[in-house]
This record gives structure tokens, sequence and C-alpha cells, in this order.
């Protein structure tokens, strides 16, 4: 009844209507606190004005951005590009490890822990200068599909979060990705995919070496892993690489609970977002026991630290960018 | 004669005249190089055009865009900090290094070389979270004097420079540091003294830790330098960082070579800027002999790599923003 009265309000008065900005969003209470945010931090009326040039908003990537499941992007691509290496030179492969991964065998990689997964990436992800290894991956986003959805990887980003992004720039904010994934690997498809460009996204990195052969210079990425951005890793690399602390943080796993912690912790007003995979209908559903994208502290915490829980199956309407 | 026939059309005719944008350069070829090439990147219509988002620019600090004699700034800031501390509490001198440095005596500090400087850094810069160690920096700017100008330090930065930084921007480039000076140091004035915000200063940094106590999140300056921006760090810095080519890039001191050698040697416009300190008179004359600030290689090959070597006496009008 009020629903109705309300609507025989709007169609009635000559008020300004502006476009949605989160058509993808369900009008649920989660919205609500997101537009409401934004809306404090912009009025410059409001005792919650924050200047344009504070607001900075950081994202995790996987599960936040897009899609983990059943296994990091970045790790898929890792298998696959050692399995194209390993076409033109067999003799790459030196360990069983190595001969498991361009099979293709993902458990053997799994069962070897932490070891065998940088023994992979250093063998994928190293001895080669960086545009040469971006263009390899921009060559496997091309063609790579993902098992279960068919779908280009950069086509599993989230709907709803390309709106979030686009929504906060157009409100002032600048938005950074802040991800345990490849610093080199994201900026690839982030500018496109999400409107991230390359300088403001802060990810896991290799050791990098400055070599000049005949005159000419370049930047070889080297193996082994020289800093992880993840946990602690996020404000730390934050605090260092942009020198702001941020007013709104977004993630969905307990390695982006330090990032959501240390951001809302800050005097004024601020965000912090947890998106929660509750959908295994359209996507998948996994917190407290999943060895990917694990959430459990944040669950437990975040409510009382005023946290937005997004309920993936509830708040949101549609989930990949690359499918309706 | 050539003059005043100019100056008898530029009063006749009604073209438009716009502010010269770099009022404290001299009228000479290195003026017209930087004009030119602004100029030639920013013409929608020329073959040299670089888009906007391409157009970045990175500047060097000490003897770059502000003094650095007899010593680094930092390093006096060091010392004065370091006596300021043992005043509160003696006992944190707990080697004759630190004692001397201490007392201010910085010849015990060279002669002691790099572990003695790192001694001094450690005591001086770690231990406290980064927003008390700023505001020990920005105490430090109100209060210290250089020993030879009686200038507040962040008034011995370079009017000409301040004038290029602003220049570009205006031509719709970004303006980085990168600096082998400190990160957490130089964040505290490059905003007021070059227009240049936090995220787009990089410098050598301490490691960091993330520590909750109570509740309450710090971000904490530990011992230990974790990255030396200098030499071979800084296209390795800015490929990190940035994660783009410099279109322009400027120095004065070996530290900086491979800086200008690899922005210069990217496709396309590049320019690289080095500033020769040849003014005993107005500030300080030193080259290949200094032990701060050598520069050998880029005065041997500045020329052939075609960049722009700036006479600090013949190409500047002025040189401290702080005194005309």
């Amino acid at each position: 009844m009020l629903r109705l009265a309300l609507a025989a309000v709007i169609s009635a008065t000559p008020i300004c209507v502006f476009a949605d900005p989160l058509p993808s969003w369900a009008n649920t209470e989660t919205r609500a606190r997101i537009i409401d945010f934004v809306g404090a931090v912009t009025d410059p009326e409001g005792t919650d004005y924050v200047t344009p040039a504070a607001r900075v908003a950081v994202f995790d990537n996987d599960g936040t951005l897009w899609s983990e499941q059943p296994v990091y992007f970045q790790l898929t691509f890792a298998l696959d590009r050692l399995s194209e290496m390993a076409e033109a030179d067999p003799s790459i492969l030196t360990t069983p490890t190595l001969k498991a991964a361009a099979e293709g065998d993902l458990q053997a990689i799994v069962d070897g822990g932490h070891e065998a997964l940088i023994e992979v990436l250093n063998a994928s992800h190293s001895g080669v200068d960086v545009p040469d290894f971006q263009a390899a991956v921009a060559d496997w986003l091309q063609t790579a599909r993902h098992p279960d959805t068919g779908l280009p990887y950069d086509q599993m980003t989230y709907q709803p979060m390309v709106e979030l992004l686009r929504y906060l720039r157009d409100e002032g904010f600048r938005t950074y990705i802040v991800s345990g994934g490849g610093l080199h690997f994201m900026r690839v498809f982030a500018e496109e995919a999400y409107g991230i460009p390359p300088e403001q996204v802060l990810g896991t990195y290799t050791d990098t070496t400055y070599e000049v052969t005949n005159g000419t210079p370049s930047i070889i990425k080297a193996p082994g892993i020289a800093f992880i951005d993840d946990k602690e890793g996020k404000p730390i690399n934050i605090e260092r690489t942009i020198g702001r602390r941020p007013i709104l943080a977004a993630g969905n796993s307990d390695g982006d609970f330090a990032m959501l912690e240390w951001t809302t912790a800050g005097d004024g007003p601020r965000l912090g977002v947890l998106i929660h995979h509750t959908d295994a209908e359209r996507e998948w559903a996994y917190d407290r026991e999943s060895p990917i994208g694990k959430l459990a502290d944040g669950l437990d915490k975040g409510s009382e630290n005023g946290w937005v829980i997004v309920d993936m199956a509830q708040d949101w309407d549609r989930i990949y960018t690359g499918a309706e």
C-alpha cells in the first residue's frame, strides 16, 4: 500500500530521476548501505564529507571482482603456459611437479603445497621480459575458456562490482585493485575489465631485474616472489604504494581481513564490504571450509565491525559481465 | 635589433599571448627543447602525439628538485632526530656511531660508510608508526634551517623545476618523484612543495609491519631497508609501481642513469633531462668527483643519448623557491 502511494507520488511529481548507478544489485539493505555511504562522503554540506583526494577505494580481485573457482584463474594460466612452453622445449620440465603441471594435473600441484606452486610459478612466470609475459597473458585470455561456464576468464567478472567501481569513480573516488594475484598478470585485463589503469593495480610480484643487452634495456621477471600481497601484506602495500588509508575496502576472504580492518579503523566514515559466496546455482557457495577464498574471521567479526556482508544469492540480480 | 623588431610585431599584433609557463628558465636552447617536446607530445594533429594516460614524467628529488649539499637533507634530519630522541632517553645511543651522530658529527658517519649510515637510519627512522614519523618530519621542516642559506629545507626547492612540474601537469602529464630518498620522508612535503600527492612519490623504503594493539591497527616502520630506489632500482620501481614506461625522466646523478636510459630507449618521443650543478655562486658546483650526486656517466653519454643537459648557471634565472 505504501509502495503504491509512493509510486503515485513519484509519477505525479516532476522530480529529477537519475539513471540507477547499480542496476545489477537487488533492491536490498546491502545496496542501500553502499549508496548511503557514497552519498554521505560526497555531500559537501554533510558532516561526513570526504575530499576527492582522500576518496580511495581498494578491491581484492579473486572472488571479489571475478570468480576464483575451481582454482585461481592465474594458476590455470600457469599450467596452460607451462604446457605450451613444454611443447616448444620439453627439456624445461625438469621435475615430476613440472611434468604433472604441464599435463594439467592440478591435484599434483595442490598435493605439493606451497613448494610445488612456487616451482610452477617460477617456470611459467620468469625468465621473460614484462611486455612478452603480458602478451602471453593477453593471448591466453583470448583463447582460454573456463571449464564450467565456457566463458573467457575476463568475462567472469562480477557485473555488480564492475558497476560499483564505475559508480565510485563517477562520484570522485579512485579505485584500486589490491590482490594476492600477480601484478603483471592483472594489469593485462584490469583496465578493460574494470576501468582500472596499471598504476592502480597492486598485487603479488616477482623480483625483476634491469638488463641492458646490445644497448636495449629490459625489465625481466626473475624467479622467486618478492612480495606477497595478502593478509597483512595488503595494508602494508597500500600504505607503501598509495600512501593513504582507504575509506572503502572490499574483499571476500580472510586474506582481506587486515585490509578491511585497517581501512575501517580509520577516523571518519569508512566502509568495509565482504562478498559472501552464497550462490551455488549461479556461481559457487563456499566460505569457512574452502581451501580457496576461505572466509571465517570475516563472518565471525565482520558484522560487529560494521562491515557490509554481500549475500551474493540475495543481493545480486546478475552475476557475470559476460552472461545475462 | 631582431629583438626590437619582434617586440614591435608583438605589441602591434592582436595575437593571443599566453603566460610564460617557465618564467625562471633563461631563454636558452635548453628551455626551447623542453617546450618543443611538450608541444610535440600534446599536439593531437602531430605525429609525436601521446595520449594523456601515457604522459608519465618521473623526477629524481635530491639534486634535481631540491639541493643535496653539503649532505642529503634527510641525513641532517636523521642526526637532528637522533639528537632529540637521545635528549629524552640517552640510553638509545648504544654505539660510538650513534653517539657521534647525536652530536652532529657528520664526518664520523661519512667515515663509517654504509654500515654507519644504516645504523643511524635504523635508530632514527624505525620503531615508530608512519603518522608519528611523518609528524616528526613535519616538525623538523618547520624549525630546521640550512647551515649555508639559512632557509627552511623545503624552501630550497628549485623554482625552475617547480615550474616545470606545474607546466607538465597543465599539459596533461602525471608527475612522479622517483628518488633514493625515503618514501615516508618525502611524502611529508612533496604535495605542498611540488604539487605531487603521496601516491605519486616513489622512494627508498624501510620494511613496515602491520600490528594490532588493543584493537587498533598501525603500520610501524621496522629497522632495515627493504628497497633502495637508486640506479637499476629506479626503472624497476617505476615498472612495478606505475606499470608504464615514462616519456620524460629528469635526474642529476649517475643514480639516475638507468631511469633516463630506460625512459628514453622507449619507442616514440622521449625526453631525458640531467641537471648539471654548475653554479658555485648561487648553489653548488660539482659533478664527477662529488661523493654526493656524482655525475660522470651522464656527462659522458648523456649528449649522445640525446638528453638535455641543464647548465644550472646558464639555464636558470632563479634557483630557490624560497629566495628571489
